[in-house]
């Protein structure tokens, strides 16, 4: 079927640029098969990732895009941050797909909008947009930006040039005023979504989407809960990939594929069977999230001989940890409920942020991590601004800690790999 | 007076690293001589301005603490941006003083509370303070911080636990949302200073800090309106000075001086007497505050025979271009009419800001001015993200424009040097 379909036309059709385009997919095959598919004793049910992996410039835009073509067309709405709570998006009849970029692109074309000392993940996004190489972007209707660092919150007055943006106001801190303007803003997107798709948000609807979501966080949680197991049932690459697919494919097919993975990482860790040997290192990531394909600090942990076994980030349980309440009786109480839950997401960007630092030693303690690595994209000042703490924190709990400052580029691998290596034979 | 006083003793009592001090203090001198008393045809009132450098961490200091000593002792309380109104403190019966710095400190103490990647007026204060050399900060009872750049908001977090801090959070967008929730923050500051000061704001103490500080900003506006003379009566360096004077000098004295080298330029300007020739290259500066001593670059600019006629940034017109209403009846009244007038400094942690772009282009017109440079200290991501579409802005009204990214150290200044003399060529 895929050979049948004509990719290229419809990359073209989107206005990519086809050629760059297919460079850009032969590099990010190669790095997953070097780093996925090099894998050792991964459970069979990651075959699920592979698939993702495969499709997630084809096959899976072309299921968003064919139907939108047709006579009810589905919107496409794009966003760069948890903060965008996709339950709405998904009970107005719209899709959300996440656009952070994980890799360097046109790296001069996005100087040109945004300083060269600017995070990797804002200049990526910049840059596969104006090199016209990310699918995701080309195909999104409209694009929902939020105030949250410097950067992005800056970025988007840029990238606004480019693209249709919509942006939601985020509070750094927390209190009844900023409570009540959160909730507004939720209320704000869901008319905003509403107008794009022209379909009216439901009680039944919102509660479906309400449900959709839960249910992927449910499975996430699952799959998650197995890697307190020693031996670990699965490396902390495939489980960063399950996170970063959720924000590309379709939820309910993700939330089966998840728990088909948990069933079968729940028999493995009963019968000890590991992704990694028993008594390997266990390393707890926390830091900046890490977008497709931003593999590379989990692929040198784990093949120096680490194995990540839980991820305290955007990319991670920040992602399922927390559910919206099911039982809402209205539309507004939903949106509520909606927008409570995700205030309570514990980005760097709030002030104090100490929620952070009590999930990060709750994580290491219940996943068993002999150590904590936290590791910022160079020039993100709130994260690397919150390791000073994140260090006392693990300090005080008696967790070896290290922090690193990456960027998208494999100039520093080799420095990179050694203190990791170091790192790994101290703890 | 001054020589019987023991100012040694003084800053000793402060906590103060005297001797690390008395070498700080030769090398603000040193500038001062050289980038100040070198101007030719300064304006006589200027003397001013001698004096309040030759005293700022001398005899102000000791003129605020000896205050404090007594029966009712004032208050001090220490600021980092222009979101903290002096009216608030004033009408509390305490004094604000600036606390940014416009030097480096310590760096590597710094570099323990905050990134080596920080912008250097945050790197700086906690240089300062770590270096315990800045008699402001260790007189201040009390340090209100703000949510504005990420690099202040999380910087704060470690400053808190170097000084008793309290936090006002800012908005990044305005809407009716955040005009109610910014308004709560003035009279939660309110409440905050009153509890530290034990004295009510009152409707007769808030009017006169509101006469006060508009008072002192109808003198800068003055000034001010004199540098659209050709030629120019008073140089950048100096004028710049008034507004970092104004932080820190009493504001009845400072609004008296004020007025004075107003009454001179004005008849300067009327005669044709000019701080630097008629037909100077003339600068309209816009970018980040420039806190003392960081005067580098209006130095450079003036000494390669340019001359600096309006400073668009918070050490510059967005300090008293606006005034706050006189009338407002009621102490909350004026509460409001104080924190409507703050919430619209043109700050580029907001988003859109195109206020700041009006602002720069209609200054530059009024000034006449022949160029801008908009200057951005290094790592300062919103200033650096404005600059795209400051230049923009420039080029559509036909100005030439200048970004430059400095930090406080002399590395690059020959660079700067010859970028700056050849823009002036270019003009
Ligand atoms: S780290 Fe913060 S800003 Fe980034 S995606 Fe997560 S919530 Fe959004
Ligand atoms: S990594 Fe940091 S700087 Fe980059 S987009 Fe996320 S929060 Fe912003
Ligand atoms: S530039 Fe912005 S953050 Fe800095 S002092 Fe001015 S208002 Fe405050
Ligand atoms: S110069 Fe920029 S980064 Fe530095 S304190 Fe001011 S707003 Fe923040």
């Amino acid at each position: 079927m895929a050979d049948e379909y004509d990719y290229h036309k419809m990359w073209g059709d989107l206005g990519m640029d086809v050629e760059a385009h297919d460079g850009l997919l032969g590099v990010v095959g190669e790095m997953y098969q070097t780093m996925f598919l090099t894998q050792k004793n991964r459970p069979a049910s990651t075959s699920y990732l592979d698939g993702v992996a495969a499709n997630l410039h084809s096959g899976r835009i072309r299921e968003m895009v064919d139907g939108r073509s047709e006579g009810n067309p589905k919107k496409i709405i794009g966003s760069f941050c948890l903060y965008v709570p996709e339950e709405v998006v998904t009970a107005a009849g719209a899709v959300e797909v996440g656009l952070c970029a994980g890799a360097e692109w046109a790296p001069e074309d996005a100087e040109r909008y945004v300083p060269r000392n600017t995070c990797p993940l804002i200049k990526g996004f910049m840059g596969f947009k104006l090199g016209r190489v990310c699918p995701y972007i080309e195909s999104a209707d409209l694009v929902v930006g939020e105030n949250t660092c410097d950067g992005k919150k800056k970025a988007y007055e840029q990238f606004s040039k480019l693209k249709p943006m919509y942006i939601m106001d985020v509070p750094h801190v927390r209190n009844d005023d900023t409570k009540l303007q959160w909730r507004h803003q939720v209320h704000a997107l869901a008319a905003r979504i509403e107008e794009e798709t022209g379909q009216k948000i439901t009680e039944e609807s919102l509660r479906a989407a309400i449900k959709l979501a839960n249910d992927k966080r449910r499975a996430l949680q699952r799959l998650s809960a197995t890697r307190a197991a020693d031996p670990v049932p699965i490396s902390g690459l495939d489980c960063l990939l399950t996170v970063q697919a959720a924000f590309m494919d379709d939820s309910a097919r993700l939330t089966g594929a998840i728990n088909q993975m948990a069933d079968e990482c729940e028999k493995r860790a009963a019968e000890g069977i590991g992704a990694a040997p028993k008594g390997a290192k266990r390393i707890l990531y926390t830091g900046t999230p890490m977008a497709v394909p931003n593999w590379k600090l989990f692929n040198i942990i784990e093949k120096a001989g680490g194995v990540v076994v839980g991820e305290e980030c955007c990319t991670g349980s920040r992602y399922y940890k927390d559910l919206v309440p099911e039982d809402g009786a209205t539309v507004d109480e939903m949106l509520d409920d909606i927008a409570d839950r995700y205030l309570n997401i514990q980005c760097a960007i709030f002030t104090p942020n100490q929620g952070r630092r009590d999930d990060v030693i709750r994580m290491a303690r219940e996943l068993h991590a002999d150590g904590i690595i936290d590791a910022s994209l160079s020039f993100c000042t709130i994260y690397e601004m919150e390791a000073f703490d994140m260090e006392k924190a693990a300090q005080e709990a008696g967790i070896p800690y290290m922090h690193l400052s990456t960027d998208y580029s494999a100039e520093g691998d080799g420095q990179l790999t050694t203190r990791i290596q170091a790192f790994l034979e101290m703890i």
